[in-house]
This record gives C-alpha cells, sequence and structure tokens, in this order.
C-alpha cells in the first residue's frame, strides 16, 4: 500500500525508521531506491505507475537540493510525504527548503528534517482516514505514547525524589 | 470532510485558498477558528471529536510561534494539513519551524510558506487515495495545469517572436 | 513554588541545571515530564492546575516544534519560562522560534538555546520581586559572579606574565 | 511598579503596545528613554536602582546589537523582559539573538520580535505570581481573548455561509 | 545555441534579462516554458532532446522548491545554468538552495539571486571557451564594464566636488 | 585544459574531487595554490594569462570570504567555476554566499558547498559543448551513474527481503 | 586622510554617510568608485598606491558578493573599514559574511550592514588613536549623543505625561 | 598599547591568536578578563581608563549575546576591535550579529568568527597608520605571507607531479 523511496541507499538509515513503524502497524510496503537524478525516467516511471500498481501513498527521502518527492508528486495524484534527510553541511535545511517550497498545483506533506518516523505514521493515519481498523490502531498508538510519556515522568520523579 | 481552521481570522485572506480548491474539486469541507492560545480547550477538542464527526482530514493554519497543526494532530489520528503562515518579521521561517519540526510519533504534513491552496490539494489526494472518482477529478487536475503550463508557454514565445 | 516540566525525559540533561540552581538559591521546586504532544489533556490540565497548588513560576523545556511552554501559557495566568532545548539538527533555532515567537496575549519569558541555568535563576527573579530575602540572596548571587569572573581575570593574567 | 525603557525615542511606537496593556490591567509603570550605547553610566544607574525606587519589573527593548536588556538584568536582580525591536534589515533575527542569548548567570526574559505587547502582559503576570488581584484580571484577560477568538471565528463562519 | 526555460511564465521579468545580455552578444537562443511540477515529461523531453536540437548550453530559472535545472541536468551531458527566482517569502534562500546543492555526479552552474543576466553572460562565457570571436566580445565587453565604472566614479567625483 | 586552483593547500582534501573526476573523464588539468588575499597580483596574473596558457575553464575552491572565483571571474573572459569550501564554522553558508552573489557582469558559476566533484563535472560539460567526443563520454558517465543507483536499489531489496 | 570608496556609484545613498560624519569631524577625506570585479588593476592599484598617496584609513562598501573590502586589505598595511551594502535580496547578510569572513591574516574592519555612518567615525576613532585633539573632538561626540538621548527620553516623558 | 579582554577566561584559547600576533609584530599588550555582564561597573571603568593609561586600541571577544565589545566602545573613543567567540550552538552566528550590529554612534571593528589572530592583525594596522615603522613591519608580514602561500602552491604542484 506504500511505497518507500529514496534518493540514494545511504539514505536508508534515515529512511528505514518509516519502514519499521509501518511494520509495527502491520501496514504493507513496499521499498526502493529511486533518484530523481541519476534515474529519471525511471522515477518518472515509478511514480506514474504507482496508483496503478496498487499503492495510495508514497513517502520519499532525499538530501540537499532533493528533488525526489515533489517530482513524484508530480507525475502521480497519490499523496506523497516528503522525507528532509540532512547531508553533511546545513542541517538539512537545504533538504527541508527544497521539499516543502513546492509550487501551487502540486503539494509535498513534508515532515522533519529526518523524519522518516513520522512519515511512516503520516502514511498511516492518511491510509487510516478511509480505514477504521487501521486508525483505530493509530488511536491504540497514540494511547502508547501518551503512557509511556507518563511512566517515563514518574520514573523520572522517583529516581529524583530518591538521589 | 475535511475541516479547515486557523488561530485568527486574521488568517482567512491566506487560508482561503484551501477551501477555493477544495471547492473547484468538489470537496465538502467545514472553516473554523480555533486558536491554540486563545481557546485550548476548544481547540483540543475540536480535534478530538473530529474523527467521530465524520471529518477525515484537517488543515490547519497558524503563523509564529505556530502551535495549532501540531497540537491538533496530538489528539486525533487523522491526517493533519500544517500551512506556515507568514507573519510581519521572519518571512514565515518561525511558523515553518514550528510546523515542520514535530517530535517522533506526531506527524504533521507540512506545506510551503503560505501555501494553503496546497494544502487543500493535499486533503483531496489523501481522500483520492480511498476515492477513485476524486483521484480521477485529481488526475484531470493536473492535466490541466500541464495544459496552462504549455499554453502560457506558447503565449511566451509567441509574445517574443512578434516583437 | 517552582515547576519544572519538560516534553521528554531525554530533556534532562539540559533541563537539570534550572534545577540545580534553584536548590543554590533554597527555592523549592517539583520535576515533571509533561509532554504537549504525547499527553495533551494531561499537559493542559498541569497549567490549568499550577496556580491552584501553589505553584507561582512554571519552567517548561522543550525542542523542534517545541509546544509546550506556549500551551502552558494559555492556561495559566502564572509567568511561564521556555527553554529552547537544541536537537540533533539545527542547533535549537527551530525550538527557539517556537517558544518566542508567540501571538500576542499569551507571552512566554524564553531564555537562551539551551539555557536552562538561567531558566532557574529568572523563576528565582520573578519570585524575588516579591520576596526580599530572596532577591538579597541573588544580589548575593551576582556578587559571587563578579568576585568569580574577577579571580578568574587575575588567575590569567597571573598564568600568562609568569610564563 | 513596571519600568519600560528602550534605546531610543524611535523604539516607542513598538513599546507603546507595552504601557498600553499594562493601563488596561491598572499596573502602575513609567517610561524612559535609557541608551546602553549612548548613556552607559546613567543606563546602569537606573538598573542598580530600579530594586530600591520601589520598581519590581524592568522592560527593554532595543534594536541590533540589543545591549540594553542584558546589561540592566547585569546590575539588578529584580527580572528583566527583552523586546527585540526589529530594524531596517534582517527582521529583528539580529535583535533577538542579541537578547536571548544571555551567558549563565544573568538571564533575560526575552519575547517575540516586536512584541512589546506580550512583555507588558509578561510583567503582569510576573507582578501578578504574588499578586492574586492582578493574577484574576489576567485570569479575565485570557477569558476575554477566548470569547474574542470564539466569535470572531463565529463572525467568520456567518460570513462564509451568507456568501 | 542556447535554450532559456523557466518554470512558469510569471518568471519571465526576472528571466528576460538573460536573453537581453545573449541579444548583446549576438548570441541565438531560444527561450520557453518548461515546468518541471506541471509538464514532467515534456520538461524531460526538453532536455534529452537539446543536444540533438543543435542547444549547446541550457539557462533555467525557478522558483521555491526550484527543480528544473537540477532535472535538465539529470537528462542531458550539457552544461545547465540555475537561476534561483526569488519568490514572495524567503528572499529567494530556498531557490538558491534548490538549485545549487545538488548531488554528486549532476552538476548545475548557479548564479545569484535573481542573476539572469550573469546566466546569460555565463552562456556566453562557456560557448566562448571553444569560439574565440566570442570570447573577443567578451573581452570587450569586460572592458566596457571597466570604462563604465571607471566613468561613474569620475562622474561622482564630479558632482562631490562641485557641490 | 581546465585549471584547478585554491586559496590555500588545506583546500586540497575538498578540491582534489575535481581533479580526479577529470581524470576520470581523461580531462587535461592543472593544480595551483593561488590566494586571492596572500598574492593578488599573482592571483590576478593567473587569470589574465589563463585563455593565452590555453586553458578553456577555471576552476576555484575557497572558503569564508570566498573572493578567488570572483576576481578570476573579473580579469579573464573564461568560465570560472567556483567552489564553496566549508570551514570550521558555518557550514559553508559563508563560502556559498561570497562566491554565488556576484554582481551583474560577472558570473561565476557556483556549485553545492564541498561540491568540487561536480565542478570537475561541469568543467567538462563546458568543454563538452563543443566537443562530441567528450560529451559522448558524459552520456556514459550518466549512464553509469544510473546503473549504479539502480544496482544499489536492487542489493537494497535483496537486502530487506532476506532478512 | 581618509578614502573612502565602493564598488559603484549606486552605493553611494548608503555610503554618503561615512563622509558626513567625517565632514562633521573635520577629517579630510576623499570619495571614489573601485570596483573589485569591474576595474580589478585600478582597484588593486588604488589599494597600493594609497599609503604613499598620504592616505591613513581606507573605507570600501560593496554588496553580495562583496569582495572590494578584502582585496584592498590584500594589498595594503592600511586598516581598512568594511560596509556590507544591502542589495535587493538577503536584507545584507550576503554582504555581511563576504566581507567579515577574511581568513587569517588579511583582516578587514567590517561595522552593521548599512552602517556607513559607523564607518566614518570608526576611520576617526583610528585616526584618533595617534591625535588626541582628534580623539577630543570624539569625546564630545560622545557626550552630544548622550546629552541628545537624554534629551529625547525627556521630551517622550513629557509627552506622555502631558497626553 | 593594546588592552586584549574577554567576557571569560573559556575564552583565551580563541582569543590568544590575538596576543600571539601582536607579539610576532612587536607590538606591547595587556590581556585581562572584563565581563560585561558579571562585573558591568569593572567594565565600564576599564573602558573609560584605557586611554587614560596609554592604551590606544581595545580588542574585545565575547560570544553569544556579545555585549562587551559595544559597551567598552560606549565609554571611550579609542577604536575597538571586536571578536565574535562562537559558543557550543549557532556557530557564532548569534555572537557576530550581537557585535556588528551597533546603532548609528558607537562603532565595533568586528572581525570574523573566532577571528583573534586578524584581531591583533588589525589592531597592529590601526597603530601602523601612525608608526611608520609598525607598517613597515605589517608590510614584511604580507610579503611573508605571500612567499609561504606560494611555496605551499609549489609543493602541492610537487607532490601531484610526483605522485
Amino acid at each position: 500500500l506504500v511505497g518507500i523511496v529514496m534518493g540514494s541507499d545511504s539514505d536508508w538509515p534515515v529512511m528505514s525508521a518509516a519502514a519499521e513503524v509501518l511494520d509495527e502497524l502491520a501496514v504493507p510496503h513496499e521499498v526502493g531506491v529511486v533518484s530523481a537524478h541519476r534515474m529519471p525516467q525511471a522515477m518518472l516511471a515509478y511514480g506514474a505507475d504507482a496508483a496503478g500498481r496498487g499503492l495510495r501513498v508514497l513517502i520519499a527521502g532525499a538530501g540537499g537540493a532533493a528533488h525526489l518527492p515533489g517530482m513524484l508528486a508530480s507525475v502521480t495524484s497519490l499523496p506523497v510525504v516528503g522525507v528532509p534527510v540532512p547531508l553533511k553541511y546545513l542541517d538539512g535545511m537545504d533538504s527541508l527548503l527544497s521539499i516543502v517550497q513546492m509550487p501551487a498545483g502540486v503539494p509535498v506533506a513534508t515532515v522533519s528534517v529526518g523524519g522518516a518516523r513520522n512519515a511512516g505514521l503520516l502514511a498511516a493515519r492518511i491510509l487510516g482516514a478511509s480505514d477504521d481498523a487501521l486508525r483505530a490502531r493509530l488511536d491504540d498508538f497514540r494511547s502508547s505514547l501518551e503512557a509511556s510519556a507518563t511512566a517515563k515522568g514518574a520514573a523520572l520523579r522517583a529516581r529524583l525524589s530518591s538521589s
């Protein structure tokens, strides 16, 4: 249902978090390397064929002059989630602006710098908009976040009061 | 199906573009002012009740320390689209970072500074992921963008060659 | 008298400096984890109940799209001090702008990136505005800063002249 | 109770908003021009004498290399609220960083670029921490903000539904 | 010899300066609208066919998430000159980073924000690297710049000394 | 044919990538240290003599207040490629702006921060604009990039499916 | 004694403030247009000859990739004051970084964006370091600044108390 | 003749480079810790007494909200050189803007982030403006820079040609 693509296999350490959270939520997905700049025709074909192949959301990560999410969005009507991958310099600010500042007509759903886990969650929320069972799992996920945060707070207070 | 909210009615000149494009695509939507900082309890209630009221996507615009999109995302499992509204200073960079840099667990689908039209389109793409008729309208929309761009290019060339 | 809260226990290495300086100044305080995005209702409750529980100042640290200080300020009339916690990327600039750029009506007293010690001092100054004994301790604190800086300068000069 | 100072009378159009909101909240205050760079000795004297003269909070606005708030904070133990005044270039980013990035030991409570109204409100919150009547007025103020935002939302919806 | 393209006809007021300076230097060129996001297939075809059609340099202007120069560079081995077109917000910083920060393997020759005249001159220098007559015209152009600057300096001194 | 110069031999670890890719493409080149600030007359002489010595493209790398590329461009009509070398602070943003923001009349073809490999490729593209054999090698180079990216994607998918 | 130069006569509206304050302080000066990029040889000659012609300080203003101050500093041992002139975009941040970030060995005394008046004052302070009469005039100048600021503060207070 | 001061002894690893180059040039100097925020009265006294004690230039280094250079400049007519010391976050951009963006009337001669060696050289150039022997030593210094850069270039070329 979800296609996770990135401009280079060196982006995988960042992008794997998207796949992980989709696994946690039992959302089927595929992973691929689709470089806007090194394989432009294959990249456009990937985007153009995505809906026909049954994909419903695309997640695309790229760094620097990050063109992959926006170019995919130009050849599909599926929602495209963009992950700004930080490079060695500039802390991902170039990646962020290259992805989020799309012109009117072709939107990309951008998440935080390096925010691949949130990209996976956003894809799940998108699918959950029409899938009550998945949305219920997302509700559970949010509850577990709250429980975990509450527990951490209690642990911190316990640690402090005993010191 | 889509709830469009903003932190202040002064955001409407920017945010109205989201409503317009949803009108063009025949996607039902509602509009409201829901301020994270001035009506926090009502804001959380809006987010928490959204799915139950039948909404499937939220679009939230805010400026400066823009907390509305992220706070809504914390109380619903629906996808939330965030629009950074530029204020008088800083060109919307504060709004952008306040919206896009969400912590892992709570994603916001961020669009460009002032990009309310793209927020509407993204909401439509999200709904279209499970609505073939809407996705077909979005395909038509992309075709019309292409036709319009092609026509403008032809007009420019004609203007230049005749001058 | 002072409530120190943070969005995640991972913020504690930064935020502990606020507790330390309040200890030095003998100002009672409590510590907690209150996440705006993972436990929004509990977070609002914390803020809304703070004055009634006898707190007089809140210190809130958060990173990235840092919504905790501003959201607390929206549900209490107590002064809220915000600490921008730097994350892995962007050097805390996102945290700073998310905290300091609050809209008119709901102020947050923002300190420097990672400036939790100053947050504690600011809380003490706030309480000292109506507590002459505490303000006298703060006067002593400033005197000790001056003495320490003067001594360090003398030591540096001594080291240089003997080399 | 509150001293509002600024580096130049050209800052008054920005800083007057601090005085206005203190008037609304019936908090006594004085206004002055105290330039860190043009009258350094008088500036330090102003800060050093403030507590003795009965002031309980200082609000200081300055632009560019904005040294006034930090220098006042170095000679008083009262809380100092800093307002970054935007100049012709750089949108107040220089003013913000010059005010907020104070070294450990000497805090300044920084508000948003041009945020003088919030500086006044923050001063009132600081005084209200030990003044129940003032804090009650601040609670009323927050209620009025909520009522106003709610009314504006209703008006917007009414306008849209009738168009 | 030179193809000047832009993402939208609204870029023409900026990009026309490239055509003007090529006219001054008698370098043949064509102008077109080729949108990376609105006509992606036609855009790639333009780039892929450019060398075969006899073009020797491409100049591409785009704003925001500016993908046109980089995408053209991915489908041709001709040199591509990128012009960051400034949009309403962010002063072209997004356009600049989206164009200049290309990954290793696919270079774009980037000029200044709004620097279309320099893009034209750079295209001429590129052609002049193998065309002695054109390079001689460029030498003359540089001489005329020097003469003009010298004359303006003399005029300024004359104006000042007579006042 | 290509002159690769840099402001300091400490730039060589960055700039060597330009020489390497020119070696891969069999493009003759020379390497030198030509400091704008430490040997200004020799620097101008290098630029002024370049065309006469048979060079056809210059590549110049420099960091901080990076004046070398622009000054060379002021004394030659050859195309000059500028490489922003990142220094210890500011991530090369100072280098980038110092190189790319040239005034109208004197262009520099700027590549990414630290992008020396792309500078070499751009020089090759420039020479290839009038050298069909070199352009064919560049076409092959692009094909090999595509093959490599495709292979990496296949390897990643294989690794994931077998885990 | 002071040479004021700028890259273009369009910089004069900014740079004239340097000449004005030198007139106020009775410091002889000359004005010229010396473009680093359009007349590089004449620019270097101006710098190299400055000391021999009796100049003791140079003031150089430039915008964008502002190379003039640094290049002058490379051919003279006189102190060079650099004025970042803001251009249409980027608010002078490019000009500032291009001037201030000089490599070790060749300093430029940089003032604020558009700060030509301060450049003139700095030149006067430099000359006043060895000229007691001039330094006395500068002492008077500082006194008049203080008197003026004090008077403006009194006027503001008077205006407010009478309203 | 030169007073080198800094806000904290932790700045000495950066600031020592100013003392070193003054030693190389045989310019007498003193070193001290003078904190604007921790010893404000002593800091103003240092500046006010500097000229009377025979100092002719001040060098002041500080980080973050760096107020030391500007405050010294407000109480002396001597030239003040400011060194932006980088702190843990923001790469010294806060320090730079806090020092360079001084208001009209009170200039600070700012050098690069961490540029203490250049601060020492600038102080020497300032003194050399009225000291022919020192200026001759600075001429020699520039010649040695050129010789060193030339030698490094020759060594690099030798190394490359022999490999």
